[in-house]
């Protein structure tokens, strides 16, 4: 079988995609369109997993008391990690907007279903973290599918992953990965907003990488 | 700032990237282009990662003695975790081909840099593994801007992580996370090869896909 044949135009779409892809926090209000999120899961559902495991379990969070208790619980514990910074660095921290769950028109929590893994435990018999890899290269096929629909995604991590299954009412032994924002974003750039603040540079190339 | 306007046909073809990436076993044995690595990592190096960490280390595996070491390892690891199945399963396990470390044109190690990380900390105060996750964003990264150049990856996860760093003489407190395998794919199938193999169907959407 022969696949399709990919050409220097798309290339450079792909490679801009990649470029303009963002942590989205700051969300216009609008809706997405009618089937605009079973498309952009049935994208992420083509991502690699390790033996074909399919472990993501996508929860959309519809219910407005239990995405507003995720908001109050996010709100506090960026207050709670900001404690770990001194003077100068706190000043910035408290000016950084980590999430848009009040804004976003979607919000998507996923988790890693490990007991109800397929793929018959191939390839990650001495390395099982592998199983929840599988469920973050899910998450960024859904975050470029996103991108290219104009779409914006913002990925919250501020939070306790202990009291997530709870307030998702999900089942206990599904491992919660992230909890995630969709909307048309506010504004768009091709640089990282934490390196417009003055956070964190981008690296140097020779930083990551060696031969051996 | 005004991004770029992804257009249908850009999408279309994006949709058919998704869905033509494989994990491949099976290469040509032709080099890629001079160049190509560096212009994958450059890529790879746009993937999101908590807090601008950037937590990602690129060792590419050049030496003969080094990469033919790799590949008795995890021939040996293929056979242990191989006892694992009963009779039927194990003659189709035998059948399958996990890697190319033999045949690949190019062979990549990658491991996150923990204690070397950027950002300040942000975004993993609670979630910690959310450092090793971006590494895996840069990985899908990596696999998709190769198989939109017709270059194929595959992904080595049976081998034992506590032996890699010896082995690819890297620093003890960078955890690893992949052995990658590059090259031109000997076959392009639009069907996971365990999927062809009656290994692992895909599974619908319903089985993964919640409203809460």
């Amino acid at each position: 079988m022969t696949g399709p044949d990919f050409d220097d135009t798309f290339r450079t779409r792909l490679d801009q995609l990649f470029a303009w892809r963002r942590d989205v926090r700051h969300f216009r209000r609008d809706s997405l369109p009618e089937g605009a999120i079973d498309e952009l899961l049935d994208l992420a559902s083509h991502g690699p997993s390790v033996g074909n495991a399919q472990p993501w379990r996508f929860v959309r969070v519809l219910s407005p008391g239990r995405r507003a208790a995720l908001a109050v619980h996010a709100d506090a514990h960026k207050v709670a990690a900001g404690q770990a910074y001194d003077d100068e660095r706190k000043a910035l921290y408290d000016r950084l907007k980590l999430h848009g769950l009040r804004e976003a028109p979607e919000v998507l929590a996923v988790l890693c279903d490990e007991p109800g893994a397929a793929g018959q435990g191939l390839g990650r018999m001495t390395m099982p973290e592998t199983l929840c890899w599988s469920v973050i290269a899910a998450i960024h096929t859904l975050w470029l599918a996103a991108r290219a629909r104009g779409i914006g995604m913002g990925w919250v991590s501020i939070l306790d992953p202990a009291a997530m299954n709870a307030l998702l009412d999900v089942p206990d032994d599904w491992r919660f990965i992230a909890l995630l924002c969709l909307g048309y974003p506010a504004d768009e750039s091709e640089t990282p907003e934490l390196v417009r603040h003055g956070w964190q540079d981008r690296l140097p190339a020779a930083a990551t990488r060696f031969n051996r």
